[in-house]
């Protein structure tokens, strides 16, 4: 299988343009239908599903220099280049993959996947059920990382690969790359966990919780079935979407971005004294929630919250994460970020520090960066740096190059 | 006007027993009604308006024992004691006042006061409105801290009291407490600024932002006439409370209090898979919000978050907090909680900076304590004993007691 990315003449956008390296181009979606039944760990089956991906680069003749990506929650399998279907929409990790960026597509063959749940393409709540003729809506199962590993480890079979080069993801990303390390450890050679944690803390569970009770709360909710209602619970997405907005951003990169600037200042007056937009704070966090809840589905945000608590590869090994992670025989690279209070360094921290008393291979960077959990979707120079050496390193150890071509 | 506090034979509930010092016994909710109309900060005008408050202690001769308590969101005037309608109902800071307690009622003059807006006896957008026969609603006029102070000096006045030996008050009292000291400063001895802010960040206003979105969008608002359709906007209002009660627990409080625990695991299984009450801190948060939306007003929590993102002394000096607490004369004494996320250290500091910049006497505090912004309700005993000995420094400047008189 090769890549549908194909270079184009067309201004590149600007985060693009911005990027050290060059874009991977148009890219296409991809669709990989499933027939045999995904058992999954709620007991459930589901009897078929689709997939949607993208992929960049070239597979090697040994196909071994594979890197999945794995997606958090609002993203999806456009993870580099230019939709083919439209022209605004860049991958969300732009500035990582591409050719001659940190993820470099002229050495790696690299794999987005949307997951199994979400509504990007992948089959999800909102897909026309085979058997009913109608969505899936509040049947669909609620689904798992590991879940998702086991679906995700069927593509990387479909496209002939036996091990990848690496995994690689960011927050909820970050937790199906440790998932796949500990229960596919013979599949991955690397596993890069960014801005991640073991498992959610009691506060992180409780923002997913109003989040969810927003949705479900929503009248127009409909407990799960919207669709045959020709509904959609927008306002309660919006207000999840808003209330997750925050957590992702530090309060210094929210006091920089928007301080207490007024949007439209009364003429003479203070304040307009009511309870329209007053502070730009308010009108960007309205805008990101009303855009969210036009183009994202509601039980899909239900379902990867869900993933997301329940997350918790220690909790069969009595909450020691050394012990849950003693199966991995990868190479690990952990990043995080001074101003991540949603995923803080001390939570990569206790992988690391799980590593190291197994004795495992890890590298672990702490990036002084100001803005806070999304910075691992910035560009920030010492983060890209080390993500580039690192890479670099993967492409020796998998025999893409020798270390002597690497040096400039 | 001497208090209406008596003492009970009634067993004392618990949040009275296990505190230091005695309780105020049962207390009676007074009624004050004003005919001067007050002007507000938006420019509109309440022609008239009613004040419930409470009193604790004996106002002495010259009245110069009086300290005045001013409350945060959610609390009251009922400060202390045992609500005679309710024996259930104890004051929201029932373990810092009462005789024996930091703020003794054996010296001082205590008066808790329900802020106009609110929805606890005093005049608020539910109150039914005498020029229409109908509750307020939307029409109820946003309001400000400065608004509260100066319906809170003439409930001063009311009672004779020229001159109160202190105001106090934790979070959004505070600011009421900071903004008695700059905009009255003839009138206090004494400023008591506990967890509180000079002006509320970014982060702040976004999450309060949320909040008042999730009411607002909640169909049962009826663009907050809710009262005229028989309705209440109560998932919009849990939602709201749910995210602030986040914001009030630290991160390390809450893993302390519930972690990831399930509330019934499922026989057998690891989990039940779907999106009810799964974890402790669902279940605690889901009960604050519910039980918060069956007794507080949604319009009034729409004004108090607005009073919050509006209160900025410093605006009119162009950010700069030292000139604008220039005009304060009073004695500051500022306190703070190491884990309070919400209205961290950080922004104490910037107040007493302000202070120790302008030469203006204060004290400060920087408790650690476990329990994020609550921690200003809890009984600490490094904290009560701060409080007590600030109380006692009040008491012998202000001619109560000799310094002789307090040795043991």
């Amino acid at each position: 299988m090769t890549t549908t990315s194909e270079f184009t003449d067309a201004p590149e956008p600007t985060s693009v343009a911005n990027a050290h390296g060059g874009s991977v181009g148009v890219v296409h979606t991809q669709f990989m239908d499933f027939d045999e039944p995904l058992h999954l760990s709620s007991g459930h089956t589901l009897p078929s599903y689709r997939l949607a991906i993208e992929t960049y680069g070239e597979l090697n003749a040994d196909a071994s220099n594979a890197v999945l990506i794995c997606h958090a929650l609002n993203a999806s399998h456009h993870v580099a280049g230019i939709s083919a279907e439209n022209p605004d929409d860049i991958g969300w990790w732009d500035n990582m993959v591409g050719p001659g960026k940190p993820v470099d597509t002229n050495r790696f063959f690299v794999i987005g996947v949307n997951n199994l749940g979400s509504c990007f393409g992948s089959t999800g709540p909102a897909t026309i059920r085979a058997e009913t003729g109608k969505p899936w809506g509040a049947a669909f199962p609620v689904l798992t990382v590991e879940d998702w590993v086991r679906a995700q480890a069927r593509v990387a079979d479909r496209l002939g690969i036996r091990r990848l080069a690496a995994i690689m993801g960011g927050s909820l990303g970050g937790m199906q790359a440790l998932s796949w390390a500990i229960t596919c450890p013979d599949r991955i050679a690397h596993c890069v966990v960014i801005a991640s944690t073991p498992r959610l803390s009691a506060q992180n569970i409780g923002f997913n919780e109003v989040a969810r009770r927003a949705i479900i709360t929503d009248p127009d909710f409909h407990g799960g079935d919207y669709y045959a209602h020709n509904t959609v619970p927008r306002h309660g997405l919006s207000v999840a979407r808003m209330v997750g907005h925050i957590t992702y951003l530090s309060d210094d990169d929210m006091a920089e971005k928007f301080g207490r600037t007024q949007r439209e200042p009364p003429e003479g007056g203070a304040f307009h004294y009511g309870y329209g937009v007053e502070f730009e704070v308010e009108s960007y966090l309205r805008y990101q929630g009303e855009k969210f809840s036009r183009y994202f589905d509601a039980n899909t945000y239900l379902l990867i919250t869900r993933a997301l608590d329940y997350f918790d590869p220690a909790r069969e090994t009595g909450g020691d994460i050394a012990r849950a992670l003693a199966p991995a025989t990868a190479d690990f690279l952990l990043v995080s970020f001074t101003t991540d209070w949603r995923f803080p360094p001390a939570r990569s921290r206790e992988i690391v520090q799980a590593l190291l008393k197994n004795a495992q291979p890890a590298t672990y960077a702490e990036i002084d960066a100001p803005h806070g959990h999304d910075a691992f979707l910035l560009d920030d120079a010492r983060y890209h740096a080390l993500m580039r050496a690192y890479f670099d390193r993967i492409a020796v150890a998998i025999g893409l190059e020798s270390l002597t071509e690497l040096q400039p």
